[in-house]
């Protein structure tokens, strides 16, 4: 049994917990006894127990002398749990190997000189490239202090998310909006405007797809929200508003009592409260619609993924609504080049995602 | 060996002429004696030998007694050349095996019937399938009258052909570009508005890819079609221009004196000039653009295949140009659901294809 | 999220300990609220804490009135831990789901009684295949009382295991014999007759390959085992000597000065000293040869997989030892029909893999 | 469209003759001009034109001028039809393009020696290895002046051809049995030993699959074959016997009166008879067994090929007979190494091939 074997086995370990661990990183850890594992374990949760701090619990006395793997390096410093090197070495581990180093360049490396210092054999970069590709919404976040965030459309083949006349509903089949639920709860959050609100009344929740429940986020400058808006009234997701500071404290006061968190910011500044969504807590983000919406987020070059389902036929129209309206892309210089990373017939349609790596 | 093992040999002769028998269908023939194969034959070019024909006479005397297996009906009537069903029975086949009938409703049948008369066993069906989908091009111009028409359009992910700015120059790559040779190469024609001749300075030609030299066709209403443009000068395929019945005598002299056609009609009435290309002989046609001129084509439904090269990239803008413009379609009731045919990375981009079946 | 979802991961979680779990099964455990995942766990070795045990440890508080995932049955009886049955109550555990029952027939169904007695919700059956598959070795011993025995053989591909005149080393290639190793650390012990060693002075090792070191067992009448031999002096592994009872006192008392393991039987019985091993620990059993050994088992129906490695070449020769010896099996309706479920090639040579479902 | 496009469709041409040339290679030629086929052909049958005359007549006098295709050098002698290269110069063709070079050595170039001389464009090596493999048969019996030999066994997994008792109805099944007749039908003959005729009265037939009736050769010394035995009376098709010199006049006199041709010459000698049988026509055999038959083909060398049926399961016994008996290789260096070429399950079979490259 090599190295590679048992960070695949920590890998797997770390893969457990998606979609449950924000903001935290996905995290998992195996100790390795005299070539078999004696301790396993994943961080669960925000405010739960490390990867390495379960795997050394399960492991009991096997830990003293023990090699542990570790998907991320470990933690260096006192935040809601003691640092886990110091819990490595007092457990007695020989030899520690990291997949990747901490995100945090102002802390990376830290975990490894200290678990040296120790006297602890330590190797790094195993499966690294597995393991940064599994933490890629974190590792985003965490360097750029805003949400990773995925733009989602579905038109028809040629972009359009309406016709000439404004039908929309259903361009796409019902299997694609399904597995729309599924891509939601990868998310923290998902964010639509009024506009799709007040169109569609949308319920924005991944139907027990999943194991979050995304908040609901509402661009509305003008706190046109209505108070029976499915997603003010149903009670199965917490729903935010991004709105102007001088809207009516008297509208304000009414969502808010009926549970609705209201944030006055500046709705037409995203690079204004983007980072402040991240600062609430959202560390990724669905963003569905409308078109104006989805345009602002791409002139801005605030995206990291996209999804598209679309429809195998055409509508055309000079007037129709292309999936990314305002002022668009000037140059093809100034758009960012991604990669398609995955294409699937999904009943009629096809999905599509592209992603920057 | 069975019937089934013999009509996929003759499909493959069939196909074997793929892209220089226009306007007739690709035809296979294989001549079967004591289980051996002893004649092949297609169809090859127009005015050329019928696939038995070629058949019958590399068999020789072999043929009496023989099976033939055809994946079209032979033919009843005497066109350029005698009918194939006289051949056949002259040449003593014994049992005639058939995938497809004549598509001619006029004539389907007849070939059936003068060959039992004769005292041949016939067979009928056999791989039908493969044999119309190899001959859906010709199934379709031989019903429709029009030609088989593919649109094809080169875009970013949602649906853009140039930047909000007017940048087109380039969106998808070069390994995209070289593909759209190849389609050209499957196609009698290929269709261009005058804006795109003025704008783009294309060759519209296959640089040698494929087996054909298409037809160029221009649709240019004020005959503005420069002297100098490449597709007028450059002798490399035939070239078209459709204009209004009004334009000046002295440019059309001009532009017959370089060998370009002029074409006179009514170039805003699509349903008026696509027969008209038909009954000059373009039974396929690959329309490349501008949006415009896609935009017709959809809103009129005279499409069979869509071909989409769209780049990992989004463009957006309310104002950015859309691959199909004009007022495009208004229900989604009216448009034309087709089926996801092919999906193929090719460089960087994605090629996809729809199809109606 | 459904039950499947959650099953996998704990078919993951008990995979993870795959050949270092003997004589228990591989068991895994998932503890679930709210739809996220607040405890995984293993059973890892003989000894320590059961999969639900390590899974409500991590889950700690969470665990009330959440879903437990457990691939087997929870056992009902105080073992060497007292029964996780009652720790599964007192955690407040709200829904048992199981994949697979007790294979213990005296024992099966308690657990579930006991769990619905106590007022928590039990499912089961939920990937029952994949997780009898995956402990098809367990299920078999602890019903048969007799290890699951894998025979195998390496031979040209006539079956010939030497050329006419003895040449046996090397027919299947270095690709082959590392595969091998693998294999053999799969399971508790290696058996070889006297002949074997003395011909070849194998290690019967893992080279460190997979998490165990079986016991290599040799199967010697007469006490030939040279006390230089390799797997005497080496002390890579436990050795052990199947020998008749009535072999010279000075010869065992030597051996077990060297300590290797001297069991007395009657190595001619194979029903006799099968049930032996497996009452001494071997769960299951690595065949290697030679052909009179492979005879015996092959004969008396002891085996459950086979592992052929051939070589592309043909030995041939009436004299020309096959890989089963011995008297062979009279009648075709008396051997076993397996399943081919594996075929590989593994170098030049092709690994093939019988089972027996 | 290149010369790897146009040769690939030489080649389907070729290919469509399987297992009819005998004992003529598999050739295939397509005329191109202006990068269109304008004919194409294949050699169908010995005695029958050369596969470039076929393409040549179809083509007419579009042959003036254009590219052929042609899978092997075009032959430069006069045989049963005059030399290809003066039909291919007559012709007018302008290039000839060819995949392999003949492969007699006593002729090889001289074709394209005579081609170039008459000023005719050359190229060779087109997707020669492709060329190659297809005609493998062809390419052995032409420089052996030995039939290409296929081996063929069925057996359990251990190479045991029936049980220690004698059983062997029916080891491998149903589905096996109808693969082993689309082998048959690949080969000009089929060789068995006259105790399998007796023992299990086999028909030998290819029962109507593939193209070919093989001759039934039988292996026997004494002149034991039985006047009522199938292969005698059955008319399905010829049937040779190899016998010693000193057999009685008068069984060989009856059984030529039945149409059965007796073959007078020292069946103990393969390396006699083996040529023999090839100056009679055999091009490809294909040995069906006994176990001693197949023996002495594999001590003597002369097989290029061996296909086995293996069975799920194992038989063992020293005494039970093995599927290649006699002597047997002695020494791992004499025997050949092939390489493993097919794998596939048939039914609940094992189908394996060994070819040398
Ligand atoms: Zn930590
Ligand atoms: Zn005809
Ligand atoms: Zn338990
Ligand atoms: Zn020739």
């Amino acid at each position: 049994m090599n190295d590679e074997h048992f960070m695949t086995i920590a890998l797997q370990m770390a893969a457990m917990a998606t979609g449950q661990t924000s903001p935290n990183p996905l995290v998992g850890c195996v100790v390795v006894k005299d070539n078999s594992i004696v301790g396993t374990g994943a961080h669960l949760r925000a405010g739960r127990a490390h990867a390495e701090v379960n795997a050394l619990q399960m492991a009991g006395e096997d830990a003293n002398g023990a090699t542990i793997y570790v998907t991320l390096e470990p933690c260096s410093h006192t935040g809601r749990t003691p640092p886990c090197c110091e819990a490595i070495i007092k457990a007695g581990v020989a030899r520690v190997v990291i997949a990747s180093m901490d995100s945090n360049p102002l802390v990376a490396g830290k975990g490894v000189t200290w678990l040296k210092r120790a006297g602890v054999s330590v190797e790094t970069g195993v499966l690294e490239k597995e393991a940064t590709q599994l933490n890629r919404m974190f590792m985003h976040h965490i360097s750029a202090k805003k949400p990773y965030t995925t733009l989602k459309f579905a038109a028809s083949l040629d972009g359009k998310i309406a016709t000439a006349m404004g039908e929309s509903q259903w361009i796409t089949g019902e299997r694609a909006r399904r597995d729309g639920w599924k891509e939601r709860s990868l998310h923290d959050g998902i964010l639509v405007g009024i506009q799709t609100v007040l169109a569609d009344q949308p319920a924005l929740t991944t139907r027990g797809v999943g194991t979050k429940t995304p908040t609901r986020i509402v661009l509305d400058s003008h706190l046109k929200l209505p108070i029976n808006a499915t997603i003010v009234t149903d009670q199965m997701a917490p729903t935010w508003v991004l709105t102007n500071r001088d809207v009516s404290d008297e509208k304000v006061n009414t969502l808010e009592a009926l549970g609705i968190r209201v944030i006055k910011t500046d709705p037409h500044q995203l690079d204004v409260w983007l980072p402040l969504l991240y600062e609430y807590g959202i560390t990724s983000l669905y963003v569905e619609g409308g078109a104006r919406v989805l345009g602002s987020f791409l002139t801005s070059g605030n995206y990291q993924r996209v999804v598209a389902y679309l429809a195998p036929m055409l509508l055309g129209g000079d007037n129709a609504l292309s999936s990314f309206g305002g002022k668009g892309i000037d140059s093809l210089a100034n758009t960012t080049r991604l990669h398609f990373k995955q294409t699937e017939q999904i009943g009629e349609d096809l999905k599509i995602v592209l992603e920057s790596f």
